[in-house]
């Protein structure tokens, strides 16, 4: 037994005010063992314990969760399939399990959830075993059904998390994502060890950024200030960091009442766009990199219309934003593959301070559970 | 050249205050006619045109639109995964075409656009087909770029679209998206003559259906009298009427600038459901059949957080829903693999009603143009 800086504040809420606070500062130390349970710090290879399928082999994978855990699912996709060119199908616990989905013949499955006892998540798991599916549980806690039941299981370095509303799971989860995608490229011969060693090096760099991000609080209250009394908002990104939208939206839906929605900022143009005006606040996720000129134009096009935008960006991309956007929040710069795991951390702890300003039960959100282990 | 209902007043309102109003009164018309490009109504059986893929051994599918179309392509996804056992992956034309996806050997592509001049759809037509998949356009416009760039296209027989929201045109693509499930599936030996004439009687009835929702507009007039002073609407639905919940949040969306979002009813508990309160209608699509009692449930553990429950169901569901919904809409009822396309009618109505209420510019509205030909 390894004593962790988890192990031992995991029952108080320390100096925090809430327990998501708290479980905010504990990203960059979350980050960081679960990594370390996963790469190799000196050689920079991932290393994976054994699997029930060969990545090599496998004709296709099946995400499936629930809330939060389904959006590191999408992006868990947009890593397999960009890196390791494995087709991988999404889907949501609760439709996939009533839809009798064709699956593939040697096809495995991967599971995400942090208590790995959600109700629609472990019905779905259940399913894909009974379909032939091999099976591969991305959990918090070892003792759980889906650890149990799952042909193999992964286990995110998350301690304990109380508060409602997930935040260093997810973080774990995605770290869990990223070293699969990377071991499964390797696996295929997709990846040159100087490339693994790149992208290793990424997510190593990780937990320092998250400390530097966490301790500067002050840009994100001044951004909370100016969100908090907004009663709608959209989140845009593109990409891999679509589904952080997604999760942005999602967190401030469920701890600050705002009704948020994440979109893929291509589609704006296809319907939200007709929301925009000043009362709607633009919130995206658009660091420098291949994505960037594509994201940015969306963004000028809802400034144009009398949206105001925020954007978390990086030093690289500030400039051009700062030409319309009303706030540009600069993020250290990271590898694009690793950028998901970082803006995680920025729109959890905006909704985390529009919360506090409104005054909502932070850790517990009306009509939420922690986990939903009921259909 | 057969002259049909919609030749003669392509280009003007009539009687109607709106072209929407117009074009949602040419739904039956229009569900009618495409059928009849692609069902035998004497043998009850399904008639492609030639197809540039052999859907007996098509490995998998790759749907991909923008927009309302996407939505379409979504449900198409639930009917040839279910009826026909292909895989189908679905995704966000301005998504699709910037990940590099992997493609499967001897895949094929269904590309979905009123106009067939949409520019990350037909983007992504020419990536699919430079990645060696066999394409399918199914499109409005016969003169289209995507019809003269797709290896075959099929047309939706909509006649001219002149309201920005798309209406007519998303039911006759579905009319085809569900003609191709039932061919499909006949071809891969999964669909017995008599469950095929059972489905394509379904589709056939759907057009006298529709006719009798349009001619009884009191009910939903009624009904956007309720939604019109809300800001804010979450929609749900389960199974292929999901995506009928993202469109019918789409396109209040649209005219009526309501921020409506549309979510699975089964992820609702992992977050919105913190939206609830009596400001914040939720309005949901649960016909009796498989899915019934699970979508019910949802809406009951809405109504009990204080949720004002608006659902469109048929007379076998109502009774249970009256003991807890503030309002149940009796649509007719039907098969549930043709509720996706009768149930689009409804939520469609809806937004041009509260529009009509709101004032807004039902034809024109604010930032949106008819069709997106810049990405």
């Amino acid at each position: 037994v390894r004593v962790t800086a988890l192990s031992g504040a995991a029952t108080g809420k320390g100096n925090y005010r809430h327990f998501m606070e708290k479980e905010l500062h504990e990203h960059p130390v979350v980050i960081g063992e679960t990594l370390r349970q996963y790469v190799e710090p000196a050689t920079r290879a991932v290393a994976l314990p054994p699997l029930p399928f060969d990545p090599a082999a496998v004709p296709r994978l099946t995400v499936t969760a629930c809330g939060s855990a389904f959006l590191a699912g999408l992006v868990g996709r947009y890593w397999i399939e960009g890196l390791a060119r494995i087709p991988v199908e999404a889907d949501i616990a609760s439709e996939l399990r009533y839809r009798d989905p064709p699956l593939a013949e040697g096809g495995a499955a991967l599971l995400v959830s942090q208590s790995g006892e959600t109700a629609d998540t472990l019905a779905a798991l259940r399913l894909l075993k009974a379909g032939g599916q091999r099976t591969l549980a991305v959990v918090n806690v070892d003792e759980s059904s889906m650890a149990r039941e799952s042909d193999a299981r992964l286990l995110t370095v998350a301690g304990p998390e109380i508060g409602v509303a997930s935040t260093k799971a997810f973080t774990a989860q995605l770290s869990v994502l990223a070293s699969l995608a990377i071991g499964f490229a390797r696996a295929r011969g997709r990846l040159a060890p100087e490339e693994e060693a790149r992208l290793t090096a990424a997510l190593l760099e990780l937990p320092g950024h998250a400390a530097a991000l966490l301790e500067d609080g002050r840009t994100i209250q001044a951004l909370a200030q100016e969100v908090a009394p907004a009663r709608d908002v959209l989140f845009l990104g593109r990409g891999n960091l679509y589904p952080i939208a997604l999760e942005g939206a999602l967190k401030l839906k469920e701890i600050s009442y705002i009704h948020a929605e994440g979109y893929a900022a291509g589609e704006m143009k296809h319907g939200p766009i007709a929301l925009i005006d000043p009362a709607v606040p633009v919130i995206a996720l658009c660091p420098s990199g291949p994505l960037f000129e594509k994201t940015a134009s969306n963004l000028q096009e809802a400034a144009a219309r009398g949206g105001r935008v925020m954007v978390f960006t990086d030093a690289e991309g500030a400039p051009a934003l700062r030409r319309f956007a009303e706030r540009v929040i600069e993020l250290p710069r990271v590898h694009p593959f690793v950028a998901p795991i970082l803006h995680a951390i920025p729109v959890q702890l905006l909704a985390y301070h529009v919360a506090v300003l409104k005054g909502t039960d932070v850790d517990q959100p009306r009509n939420l559970a922690k986990s939903v282990t009921v259909e």
